[in-house]
């Protein structure tokens, strides 16, 4: 394909608080990463971000985090892969009880900050989400970053029968081995807004990056994440969108 | 029939908290309301639960209420009937994923504490619930208490296309309405073994009671509300699984 | 005094959603009331609006809610009247050594929401707040909505030996009884910042209102409850501010 | 002194769920460590067990944990040092105005679980915990565990202006290092009770111990930690007592 499944985190309010926003972006995205209530989100609000997908088209992916409002999912907890395994099932099943009853369904799960992270870094924790999701439905993708070497991922997913999704991003700048540059270095953050869409047009061509320290780096992506955070971000949103759009065959 | 089913609260124990003795009163049971989370259980626990009543071969409701864990679930909060109909699908479902992670499902719903007596005491917290478990699964039961007069709420179950059970209690004195003695009137709980298990087998073969105004009370009742506390407890529930047995044709 | 103390709500973010124009509103009044993490807030937005609010040098005051974060502490919860007195204290505690640690303490109590409410409505919930407070520090002022009768927690006060200020709005319009017109009532919120700031400036001096029937009402207050939830209520803060201080003698 | 003030975590049941003997262990203690609503424990909770130890006597020390209710603060999270600062003078201060309103305050502060570990491990931690209570109070003694150089954390405690009280284990094998051996570890806990009531003397008296290694290890110890949670437990705490006792001069 000449494109990737453009994916939003979604559905981050709670209760009286607002964030994001999810109307203005979800005319551009194809995958909802829609939080379950651990880290943020509550049944009312996921209630609203489900109708709102289902309105929009937009498939939607359970988005579980941490057990961790108040940190928003984004400091890591000493969890035990069975914990996660566990609170990752809970939160999973609770978004698909909200979508079933709107005529929907989970169509995948993106674990969420600290754990998406945790997840990364440890192959228990990874395990441990794979297991759930394999457990739950196995037809089920699991969205995972992308790495310059993602065997190891691939073996454990392919061991558990589980369709796994990469997914890159437009707006940071690699390091020579696949990693993100670390928010805070020069340079790990794009702002340019074509920089942001050349980024994602190579992703989507599979053409290689320039990773940070100049050398050429090929990554395999399914997706590519991006942001409704503000009003510059969904701006981004739909740029990538209108290129990809051009994309494709006539 | 002859009998009832045996339904009790299961799964109560939190995080690093204990509560109730499972294990002993699940050989006894039919259906084990498992807390989902909101006032008691947590997903590992709820993992624990789930397999205990698979290995027992008891069947699953789920038992959502109220989101005040500190409270157990046991005041009234005053929700909207779409935020109780939201929150019931929420638990309902992180429920099912954990039990679907094991090869069960969920087979029933019953709302638990102030959850359970504002949907007998109110009508649109009622019809929330129903909508809840209509929109979810049609098919699943819902469980609520019986009165002398059910024709509202089996109204009100028709026009949704819900199943109802009706749970009846052994162990609490009626009033002639057919509403339980409240709690600190005299005679309002019985403790004499002997007088619930009476009181069982005459609502298992459709006998009347009599109320605490000495009056003769009919309740329609397909199952039984009994409970794990503690040890007296438990073994009431083993006499009346006894009596039950003994009424079934050899 | 020809004035009244100005209290608002304040510091009501959590983690990472924010809420209210804090900032922008702490020039113009007098009282902050600061959440205290049950309803909103958490520890570290206590100390950054304890620290905004002693920069500015506003007085600080305890704004309790009941232990429902999703819910913004809106909805009322049954607790009962000594659940309603520790929760009180911990969280005005919670508050004050937050307070030490930057050189400041608390003030006065505002009960916030659905406490706020039951507190108004259930004479055990009030006393249950007066027994909080004073067993706390006898000398803190307690705030409590006026109405044209105030002898009932008048009485109650003084038997406890406490200090109460009694709060008015000026952007609701008040029934006969000198309680508000319920919102969703035609005429119940003020829209207009000139009528807002007539209201504010009759009950500075003392004058009596126009009832929603067209009647005369007098209320007693010391303190006008204004809001910094967006620009326009932060302009109309501004106003009355001014005003207030037109009616100083130079 | 020829003896140790003997601390016990108390206060560690949370709503409708119990946890620990604390009236059976209450009367052996000198200190009871009450946890303070984020990792145990609930204001009305906190109510009761600060009632309990002024009945006995007993000195109240703050015990706060991270905000981790289901993981009873045992599991590490990543907070920042002003995070944990701010955590600590929240729940320092929730159980001061409950000691307060029954005539009693917070005398000594010390950590729980997890953080307590990551205090001990991560020196920007302990900095914050020595931050918040010389923020608070510059009186209040802070209890950390002893190892045998204790020089780094007594540098950080005079420069902040704190007292500090050192605590040491009579159920648990040390390393040379002056560590505890891991739980896991063969012989890591002891079960002997009077293997535990010699090293209590031992440590009362300031003599040295056997380290897991055979090696003598010296350790400074104000204060020593003893666990209420099941009758055997507090038959040992009671047998410590009554050495400490008749260690006493006539």
């Amino acid at each position: 394909m000449n494109s990737l499944l453009l994916n939003c985190d979604i559905g981050e309010s709670f209760g009286a608080w607002h964030m994001g926003l999810d109307a203005e972006v979800m005319p551009y995205i194809d995958c909802a990463n829609i939080a379950c209530g651990f880290h943020a989100s509550d049944p009312s609000t996921m209630r609203k971000t489900v109708a709102l997908a289902v309105e929009h088209g937009v498939r939607i992916g359970a988005h579980p985090g941490y057990p961790d409002l108040v940190g928003f999912g984004r400091r890591s907890m000493d969890c035990s892969p069975q914990e996660v395994e566990d609170l990752l099932l809970y939160q999973v099943g609770a978004l698909e009880a909200i979508c079933r009853s709107q005529g929907s369904r989970v169509s995948y799960v993106k674990p969420h900050g600290a754990l998406y992270q945790d997840m990364m870094r440890k192959p228990p924790i990874l395990r441990a989400v794979m297991r759930a999701v394999a457990s739950y439905d196995r037809s089920l993708p699991l969205m995972l970053m992308t790495t310059r070497d993602n065997r190891q991922s691939q073996a454990m997913g392919a061991e558990l029968g589980l369709t796994l999704w990469f997914e890159a991003f437009a707006d940071r700048a690699y390091d020579p081995a696949g990693f993100l540059v670390a928010r805070g270095q020069p340079g790990a953050v794009h702002h340019d807004r074509e920089l942001i869409v050349d980024q994602a047009v190579s992703l989507a061509k599979g053409h290689a990056l320039l990773a940070s320290d100049g050398s050429s780096l090929s990554l395999q992506a399914h997706t590519l994440c991006v942001h409704g955070d503000n009003a510059e971000s969904v701006a981004a949103v739909r740029r990538i969108r209108e290129a990809f759009d051009a994309l494709r065959p006539a």
